[in-house]
Parts: structure tokens; C-alpha cells; sequence
């Protein structure tokens, strides 16, 4: 793999390397240098003889030895012909510092492109434009220009920002969080975040992989990798800003109740991507991944020695969906024995203001004998006379004991030795008992995802893929978007999707012929091509009883759409048995221009519009992810029944969001499609679509 | 005042002064002399001579000159007899550091008690027991075991835990807050918060106040004192745990609906306090209010070197309620003459990572003068040669020419001298974007509160008071707790709250008259002081059309009642015109024991339980505060209109919802009343109580 030359190179020239040490060019040289890079150092400038002790060239063609990887910082418009010598001379990878390309316009874009090409053509890797740079601890290869290095660990850490890059390495310094490789990604012209994680999901000393980004290019790949990588490790994200892809084709709620998050968000889900909602979350989770085991279930032990930073905790622990679980008798008659008769035995264990390090010893190493524990919570509040960093060593001591509890100390306003003890020793120390609480629930997710079996997408048989096919051509031929009610049904019949009795009625008498065969009372539908809206427009009359109506509403119908929507093409009338009345739901799907087809779930009727209580997923979807959707909208309780009421036919829904699923998936002509409402009967009776939108592309 | 002596004394007794350096009594002795406390200190312990060169006392009536404060470090059984000998010296104010009283049981109770007993006796003041101690830094007295005292400055701090107060005490240290006065409460078995608060209200030094706390005595006064204060200057209250008084008489939605913490924000609404949701937030709102100018607007400036960081704070701006507003053309043209071609001059301003001290200094002073910007988040990260110190100073330069501006630097992985340089000049800095678009959001909550007219209750002069107690009374005499749906509605009425036409019949000739006299079709509601879920007990029929029906559904709705629910007391059928169909909502009030009466609204009906969209308000409410509840909840876009309905009549149930509140604030026997549903008519029509639940007191 080519990225390898990138990310472990054995040989480095930094081309625009400089003598004043104010100058990118000096620092970035100066980084390589004193970060004990154990490879050949090759300075370029063709002005200089000798930097910081090292023989000067005048360009990389100069340069004796073989040269794996170059680091660029010289200006943009030289960048590609500097690229071109590299791609004679035999280098296997670019790192391009240099800003004033994709991001400063269209004169920009043109340089980075001809740099992109030059690259291809010699077949070397670039990184970057725009970039910070690149650190490999193992290597002591520091190719950045950034103040200075961390340590060495099992953190990698990607990021889109510079910026940003620059300000999340000095906190590392500041918190010694130890770090594998970090990568500033830059433009990511060439190599993008989806690239360098590929690699790092191989890398057995990198624990977690932890990233910033703003927004992805090719948003199907980035989620397959990640998803892959979670199978492996676990991926942590910032993401800031909202995805410019947005919803472009949003006549349907789907789209347009979706947010610019929406995608992302579902992406992540079936990625397996833990995401930190900012900064100093990212920083916590990367640290709590970075050193201890995994957290095997939802049950944290609270262990304190106050009060009132245990009922933080466990307020924290709640908010965040984990649980502080009753212990075994056995357990509570053992710290009954050790602790003072005013300590508390229950979880929170409080074993009061003048613990010492013998307490914490003995109590926290029955509490973490129970086996209802997953993980747990560790307080320390300087008081009186506590010996802070007897307790550090003693707690240190107790984890080795238990080393499939994730245990995280939260010593409270303490600084210095005590927590260098603990951090040595793999336990990240957290300021706050709220953040310790996040830390274990991002851990717990994590392990639910690692541990589920990887999610198989429904298919059916019986969809009738010719009769859709040919009902999406027609629509095409006619140069339409828009299928009528009238195609839409019938797609939803292809699909083995119930829908009413129904005739299209192409007159008045036609009208009424079709409500005697589809029996009274009856709902009338305008079927036009033009009309998307059609309730709005006045094209949708309800409960029709008898047939001197029927011919009525047909006539005003018309003649209110062609006042209203002049041209507009009528085909005619529908005439539908009016449906029992049931429980209405919505089931829609779009189709996300970076993620791909995403799947809409919620109550349905007028309610969509205010409610919003609706669920989003990505396509194709698991019986399991179908049923969860269900579970996280309000229509799960009142499909279960409201006071008294029967159950609904849930798995009848569930098997219709299935289908809509594997169609959008298998149709990409399918924009949008949408059920609303969709009306649930009562268990073992099904549900019937009663209405539906449906746009394809042209 | 007696608290004065206890916040500000000008001689001091130890009582349990004690020369082993690891003891509470020695400690405690050694912070007040080497805190530079300027008055007389006199240690008390029969067993020495002298302690940490000081003459030491066998009791503190030995002393020889006045004692305005004594703190006590004895076993919790020597108290009272110490209390009372400091009472016959004169003593004005006792702090009870030890520990073993109400928090431990029964015996630690009756010593609490007793000793309380003795101080008021006394006339002595008392803080504790089972608590941290007092700083003042003023003073110089830290009167604490705690490790160090604070240094001086603006910020007075209340924590009912002793715990927390010794881990925030060092905090601030390590964060260089400053402070007015620290109070550790313990167990407030005399003074409580809100006497505290009450003092420091009226402290001039004393900018803000913050609190750490758990639960509250006395819900009201502390409520109220609270509402006194924040008139005066900002209140930051971090809570914790759920409130114990739970809702009791929960029979209603309204109570079920509400969850243990519902009372207490509804209270902390009305009050105007600032909540922090975690420490580290409680920390950040105080470091913003203790020094900085208020944030009169919600519009934020966002300035960067560096785009990932600024788009992280227009995030974070945007989830916290604040705008990222638009800046003047004149403002822009000056910025863009300033700032290099590819900066960004539009909000969120982008100076680029090679910004220096100058371009910080210029481009701040341009975009503050904006009239369309309130406060600023100024960030900045270290990147290639980023001139950090020379920043610091620019900002706070030009920050002074801004007076007016509430401006957070976020210097991102930054230690040391720039962060003084900031700190030193009342500007904090915030480590990470997310925490200084909290604190600018927490500052303008408070601006909003503090600038807007006090909250006016609404008094409606029609209720008829003498029917409403008629009807309680009249339930009472009989031992009853609920009222039955006909008294309900006669309490309804006499609030001049609008019901449907209605009849109690008393047997099926009765209810066929009634229904003729109301009009078909009707609704048949059972009456009976034991049936409380009527709909659930086959207590209601709708849509009765004819005679024969009312009839016979007259005798199978008391048959089935008699055989469900043997032996309730029937008291007929009530016979109610159908009310046509609107906008079902509910209203609901209960009593809460710490905050008293809770008003409830949201969408009605069947819904109630599942959507769980209500909004709550404590009473007596203002007409703004009524409109807020409505606009807080879904039902206020369903009100408003779906889809092209017309809008419905909000004026009416904001009166509603006034009567109810005017109604359970004067009648302290009522504990819960609930209208559900209110059916809510077009603009104009009104509203009418379909249904009502009530609760009286026995």
C-alpha cells in the first residue's frame, strides 16, 4: 500500500526548508529533527548550503538516497513542478503544507488539480494541500510545523481542520495523551480521511481512532470504512457544521422534516461511530478508549468519598441511560463489615469524608467483585486529611485486579503526582464525575455495536421489479418527475404493499360506476401529474355516500384544479374505498446525495407536520433496525394501544418499511416515496397505504 | 443583622483548637492565622497552652475579650454544652464544623436539635453542623479545613456539600476565581441558604452568586428570596438529585406527567436563577458573570483564526439559542479593507492562521463596533507562529475600548502567560468554544430576566369564591377528596370558565328529558365521588342520538358501574351536549409541598399520555408567562393552525389557564384540578371544559 511510504517512511526531504527560524519551512525541518526521526533527513533549498547541521539541495533530484516521503512548504504555484521532480526522482508520497489552493478559488482548484495529476502520473500519494502535516510517534517523525509533539500511545487522531489540529496537539501535551499517528488532512485532494483510516484500522498498536471533520466527499465510502474500522476498533467523531448536500428534492415530509444532520447521524449509526458532541468529549472518549477495557455492560458502581459528588454522578449516569445496579447481598454484607456504620453500602457507595487509602482499597475491591458491575466511578474529594496519593496507588492496585472493569477515577480538583500515578498506570483521571458518566456510556455503545451481529438487509422475493421498471420508464417517457396516485399505487402493489380497493374514473358516470363496485362511501383523489399537494388544492374529497355526490364532486373537482393549477394534466378521478379507520403512521424515504437512500418512520396524518416525531435510518435496513425505529418514535406507544386500546399490527409495519427500503435501495431512479398515511389495524390485520408520493429522477 | 457576625467578625474562637497537625482542630486554626485574618483569634482546648504561637484557653468563657464567632471542631456530643458556654460569654455566631448529627439518625437528630435549641436561647446564629466552614476573603478569614483559600474577588459560593465545596475550593485556585465569600451549609439546621443569600443580595463587593445544592426546607421562601436576589445580581444554582417532595396526590396528568425535577425549574423560571447543568458549567457561568459586562443581546460575534474552530462555536452558538447575526456593509468594507483577500469578512469572521497581534487588534476593534453585536467569542489557536502573548494583550486593549461588548477569548490548547495576561484583566478564558457560547447564552438568559417587568399575577374579579367554597365544603362534610364531574363543572362555572349545556339525571326518564332539553346528540357521563377514570370504568358514552338510546344506555352504564366498582355512590348521569369538534388541549394545576401550586398545559385528549407534550409554570402566573406555556408546547403550532386551518382561539385558553392559576392559588384545599379536554374553538369562539378532574384536601 502506497500509504504506507506516507505514514512510515524510512527517508524525508523537506523541500522549502529555511534558515529563519520564524519561517514554516524552519519549524517543520526543526520538528523532524528534534522529534529523533531515525531516518535520512534531506533539507531542499537551493539557496542554502547547511540548516540546522544538515547538508542543503538545491532540489530534490539532488538529493543521493532513495527518498520515501517529501514534505512540500513552498509557494502554491511552484507545487506542481516541485511535485514533478519528486515523481522523477522516485518519491513515494507528499505531504503538501502549502496553502493557496482548493480553498482560496478557481485559480486555486486549477494548481491543486495539476498537482493531483502530476501525482497519479508517478503514481505517488499526496496529502493534504493546506495541511499541518503529519506526526508517527513510533518513528519519532514529527512532520509538522506545530509547537510540539505528543507522546507516544494508542491514540491516532485525524482532523480536517489545521487549525483545529494545532490546538487538539498542545492539549494532548498539556493532558499526556499518548498518540500513534496524527494526520492533518487538509484538502484532502488525493488521500482523504476514508484512505489513512483504512490503514489505521490495521495498525495493532492503534486502539481508537479518533477524528474532526467538517464534511465528507464521497460520504458512501467514508461510512463503509468506518464501518469496517468499528468492527476493529473503535471510531470516535467530531463533526461540526452542517452537510452541504442537504435535501435537494424535498416535496415529501421526509426530506423536508429531515435536518442537515439527519444523514449524518443515521450514517453513524450503522457505521458504529461513537460521536462526541464536542471538543473535550472527543478529547475524554479518545483518552477512556485509549487505555481501558472495554465496558461490557450498562451497570456502573458509583464509589465516593461524598455525598454530593456521588448524587452528580449518579444524576450524570442516568442522563447519560446507564444504570447504578443493586450489588449481591454478599457484597453489601461485606463493605457492611469493612465500612463505618454511617457509610452507605448501596450503590453509590459513600465511605465518607475521612477515607483513607485502606478504605479505598479494601471497599472498592469487594465492590468491584460484584458481577453486577460493568464498570465504575471512582470519586476522590480532597478533604481534611485525605492521602490523595496513597488512594491513587491504592486504586491502581485495586483495577489491576479487575481488569475486565472499566474503572475511571474522577479525582476532583486535584492536580499533580496523585494524577500522574493513575495516568501512568492506564486510568485517565476526569475532572468531573459528568464527564466520566459520558466517557462509560460512549464505551457502552461502542460495545453494543462491536458485539451485535453485523446488520443483514431484508430482501423479498415477490417484489414485481418489471411492472415498477416499466411504470418508472412510462413516467420518463412523458418527461415526468412525478408519478400520479394512480402509478404510485400500483407501485405499492409491485411492492406487495396493501392499498383500497380503487378505480381511476375518467368521467362523471366512470365516477360512479367505480364507488358502486368499490362500495360506498368512497374517497375521491384528483390523478394529475401536476398536482402534488392535492388535499391543499381542493383534490381529495372524503367520505362520499352516494352516487348524485360522487358526479357532483367529480365535476367540481376538475374544474376547481383547472381554475387553480391552469394546464395542469388531469387524468382523471381515483375512486377508493374509504379505509377503516385505524392508526395512521408515515414511512418515506429519500435519497441523500452523500449517504444514499434514508429511511423516514413517525406518526402519520396532519400530525407529521407538527409533531415531528419521526425516526430516520439508513437504507438497506435489518428487521431489527426497522423494529428500532419503531421503538424510538412516540407511534410505538400508540401502536402498542392507548388507554385500553388494542395492540396494531405492528410487524405489518414493520415489513412495509422493509419493502419501501429494499425498493429505494434497488430503484436508484427513486427519489422520494412516501406512504402517509399508512393505516395500522389491529394485530394480524395488516395495514393499508392510503395515500402515496412518489418523485423519480429524470 | 446576626448573620453580619458570623460573615464578618472581627474576633474569633476555636473551640477544639488542636496541635496534631493532621486534625480538623489544628488545621482549621492554622488557615485562619496564616490566612491573614486581621482580627483577634483565640484558641480554645483545656489541654494546651499554646498552638501555632498563640495562648490557648481551657473554655471560651476564659477568653478575655469579646468573641463574635466561635467554630466549633468538638465530638458531636460536647456541642450543645460548648454551644451554651459560648452563649453565656455573648457569642454572636456558631459555626459547627463537626460532624454526627441529623445526618446520622435519631441521636445525631436530638444533638442538632438541642443545640439549635440552645443558640436561639442565646440568640447565637449557626452554620452547620457537619459542614466545610466560611471564607471571607475580604477578611482574610478562612475559617475552612480546606486545603487553601481562594484568592479575592467577585464571586460569593453556597454548597450544601462539604465534599464538593473542599474540590471547588481548589478548582478555583487552579482556575484563579475570585472570590467574595465561600459557604459551606452543611446540614442548615439554622441557617439556611436563603438567609445566606439574603445578606449577600445586598453585598456590594459580591457580583454573582453560585450554588451548589441538593434540596431545599423551605422551597417557597428559598424561591422567593431567590426571586428578590436575582433582581439584584445573577443567581447560578447547580441542583442535584431528584426533590424528595415528589407529587402525592398524583390521580391527574398533570401530577403524572410532572417529573421529580419539574417543580423545581418551573421554580427556578419564575425566580430568575441561572442554571448550570454540571460543575464545570457552574464554574464557567460564574468566571463570565464575576467579571465580565452583561450580554445584552443574543447576537454573538464569532472571530477566528482558524475556520474548524469557528465553525464549532456558530454550532455551539446555534444550539444555545444565540445568532450569529449579519454585520453593517460599512463594517464589512472597513474589515475587508483590513483583512487579507481570502479571510473571511462576514460572521463568523475568519483572519486567517497567519493572523498576528495586529490584525487581531484592527479586525476586533472594526467588528465590535457593529451596533448589531451584543458579545464576541474571540478565538484563538496557536498555529505556525501565532504571536499568542501579543494577542492577549491586543484583545484586552481593545476590549477596554469596548465597554460595552461581552467578550470570551477561547485561547485553545493555551497555558500560561497569555491566559494571565487575559485573567488578569476580568477577561476568562474558556478553553473550548462549546463552554463560552453556554456562558454567553446562560449571561443573556439572565439579561432577559433581569430587564424584563416584574411578573404581574392576573386577578380576575368575577370568580364567584362564595360557590367554589360552598362546593368544597359541602364535599367535605361528606369525607370526600374528589368532586364529581357535576361539582366540577359547577366550580368551572363559577370561574366563569365556559362547559357545555348539561343536565344531572337521575334516573333514564330524567336523562331522556335532559337530552331533549340539551339537544341530540348527547354525552352520557356517570356521576360519582369514586369513580375517577371514568372513560376506563365504561363511565362515558359519546354521541348519543336517540331516546331509546339515552335510555338504555342509562341503565347498563350504572349496571356496569355498580358490578366494577361495588358499592360507589351514584349520583345520576350527567347528560351533556355533544360539544363540536376543535382543538382538544389540557390544563391541568397541582400542589407541589416545596413550591406550591403547579400549573400544567399542553395538547389533550388521548394524546396527553403519549406525546408527553406539556409545558409547566408555577403559579400565580402573569398573562406573558401563560402565553410563554402555550408557545412552549406543540399544541401552540396545532393552535395556530395545520395545514391551512384556520387559527384557533389562544386568548381564550391563555384566560383559561389564568383562572385556573388565580383559582388554586386562593383556595389552599384545592390540590389538583384538570380540564381534559378543553376543546378550543376558531379565533373568537372560545373554548369549553368538556371535562374536569378535582382534588380537594381533607
Amino acid at each position: 500500500m502506497k500509504l504506507e511510504k506516507i505514514l512510515n517512511p524510512t527517508s524525508v526531504a523537506v523541500i522549502g526548508a529555511s534558515r529563519e527560524p520564524e519561517k514554516v519551512g524552519h519549524r517543520l525541518l526543526r520538528n523532524i529533527v528534534e522529534g529523533g526521526f531515525r531516518g535520512s533527513i534531506y533539507p531542499v533549498n537551493p539557496n542554502a548550503e547547511e540548516i540546522l547541521g544538515l547538508k542543503c539541495y538545491k532540489n530534490v533530484l539532488e538529493v543521493p538516497g532513495e527518498v520515501d516521503l517529501a514534505v512540500l512548504s513552498v509557494p502554491a504555484k511552484l507545487v506542481p513542478t516541485v511535485a514533478r521532480e519528486c515523481g522523477e526522482k522516485g518519491v513515494r508520497g507528499l505531504i503538501v503544507i502549502s496553502a493557496g489552493f482548493g480553498e482560496t478559488g478557481a485559480e486555486g482548484l486549477r494548481l491543486e488539480r495539476e498537482t493531483v495529476d502530476v501525482c497519479k502520473r508517478y503514481g505517488m500519494r499526496l496529502q493534504g494541500p493546506n495541511c499541518l502535516g503529519l506526526i508517527n510517534t513510533r518513528q519519532g517523525l514529527n512532520a509538522t510545523f506545530a509547537g510540539a509533539a505528543p507522546a507516544k500511545g494508542r491514540i491516532a487522531l485525524l482532523s480536517q481542520s489545521g487549525a483545529l489540529g494545532s490546538a487538539m496537539l498542545n492539549w494532548a501535551l498539556e493532558k499526556k495523551l499518548g498518540f500513534t499517528y496524527f494526520v492533518s488532512l487538509g484538502n484532502e485532494a488525493d488521500l482523504s480521511a476514508a484512505d489513512f483510516l483504512e490503514v489505521l484500522a490495521e495498525d495493532d498498536e492503534t486502539r481508537v481512532i479518533g477524528m474532526y471533520i467538517e464534511g465528507t466527499k464521497n460520504g458512501q465510502r467514508f461510512m463503509d470504512v468506518c464501518a469496517k474500522t468499528s468492527r476493529k476498533k473503535p471510531v470516535v467523531v467530531l463533526k461540526s457544521g452542517t452537510t452541504e448536500s442537504g435535501m435537494k428534492a424535498v416535496s415529501s415530509h421526509t426530506g423536508s422534516l429531515a435536518g442537515s444532520d439527519t444523514a449524518f447521524t443515521a450514517a453513524c449509526r450503522k457505521a458504529g461511530i461513537i460521536r462526541a458532541s464536542n471538543l473535550e468529549e472527543l478529547f475524554n472518549l479518545l483518552r477512556g478508549f485509549g487505555s481501558l477495557p472495554p465496558m461490557r455492560g450498562k451497570d456502573v458502581l458509583i464509589f465516593t468519598n461524598g455525598g454530593g459528588p456521588g448524587i452528580l454522578a449518579t444524576d450524570a449516569c442516568e442522563k447519560a441511560s446507564l444504570e447504578i445496579p443493586v450489588m449481591e447481598e454478599e457484597i453489601l454484607l461485606e463493605l457492611g463489615k469493612l465500612l463505618p456504620p454511617h457509610a452507605s453500602i448501596h450503590n453509590p457507595v459513600d465511605i465518607l469524608g475521612d477515607a483513607d487509602e485502606k478504605r479505598y482499597r479494601s471497599g472498592l475491591d469487594i465492590a468491584l467483585s460484584s458481577s453486577k458491575i460493568a464498570g465504575a466511578i471512582v470519586i476522590v474529594t480532597p478533604q481534611a486529611m485525605t492521602p490523595v496519593r496513597e488512594i491513587a496507588s491504592a486504586i491502581v492496585e485495586v483495577c489491576s485486579r479487575h481488569p475486565d472493569k472499566t474503572v475511571l477515577p474522577v479525582f476532583m480538583g486535584v492536580t499533580g503526582e496523585p494524577i500522574e500515578i493513575l495516568e501512568k498506570n492506564g486510568l485517565p483521571n476526569y475532572e468531573f464525575p459528568e464527564a466520566a458518566a459520558l466517557v462509560l456510556s460512549g464505551m457502552y455503545k461502542y460495545e453494543q455495536f462491536w458485539s451485535s451481529p453485523e446488520s443483514r438487509p431484508v430482501t423479498f422475493e415477490d417484489i414485481d421489479h418489471d411492472q415498477i421498471k416499466r411504470i418508472i420508464e412510462g413516467a420518463k417517457k412523458e418527461g415526468r418527475v412525478r408519478l400520479t396516485i394512480e402509478e404510485c399505487m400500483k407501485v405499492a402493489r409491485a411492492c406487495n404493499i396493501k392499498t383500497p380497493d380503487m378505480i381511476v374514473a375518467r368521467n362523471a358516470d366512470e365516477a360512479v360506476e367505480a364507488a358502486e363496485h368499490v362500495g360506498y362511501p368512497v374517497a375521491m383523489k384528483i390523478v394529475s401529474p401536476d398536482i402534488v399537494h392535492k388535499t391543499d388544492l381542493g383534490g381529495v374529497v372524503l367520505r362520499v355516500a352516494r352516487a348524485e355526490d360522487v358526479r357532483k364532486n367529480y365535476e367540481e373537482m376538475v374544474g376547481r384544479i383547472r381554475t387553480t393549477v391552469p394546464g395542469s394534466r388531469i387524468h382523471g378521478v381515483m375512486i377508493q374505498a374509504m379505509a377503516p379507520p385505524g392508526k395512521e403512521v408515515i414511512i418515506g424515504a429519500v435519497r441523500d446525495p452523500q449517504f444514499g437512500p434514508l429511511l423516514m418512520f413517525g406518526l402519520g396524518g396532519i400530525y407529521v407536520d407538527f409533531l415531528r416525531d419521526v425516526a430516520y435510518a439508513l437504507c438497506p435496513l435489518s428487521a431489527s433496525e426497522a423494529e428500532e425505529m419503531i421503538r424510538e418514535t412516540k407511534a410505538h406507544t400508540l401502536l402498542r394501544g392507548v388507554r385500553g386500546e388494542r395492540a396494531s399490527d405492528v410487524k405489518s409495519v414493520v415489513e412495509t418499511i422493509l419493502r419501501i427500503s429494499q425498493v429505494i435501495t434497488e430503484f436508484s431512479d427513486i427519489l422520494e416515496m412516501e406512504i402517509n398515511p399508512l393505516i395500522v389495524y389491529e394485530e394480524g390485520k395488516g395495514c393499508l397505504a392510503i395515500d402515496i408520493r412518489m418523485t423519480i429522477s429524470q
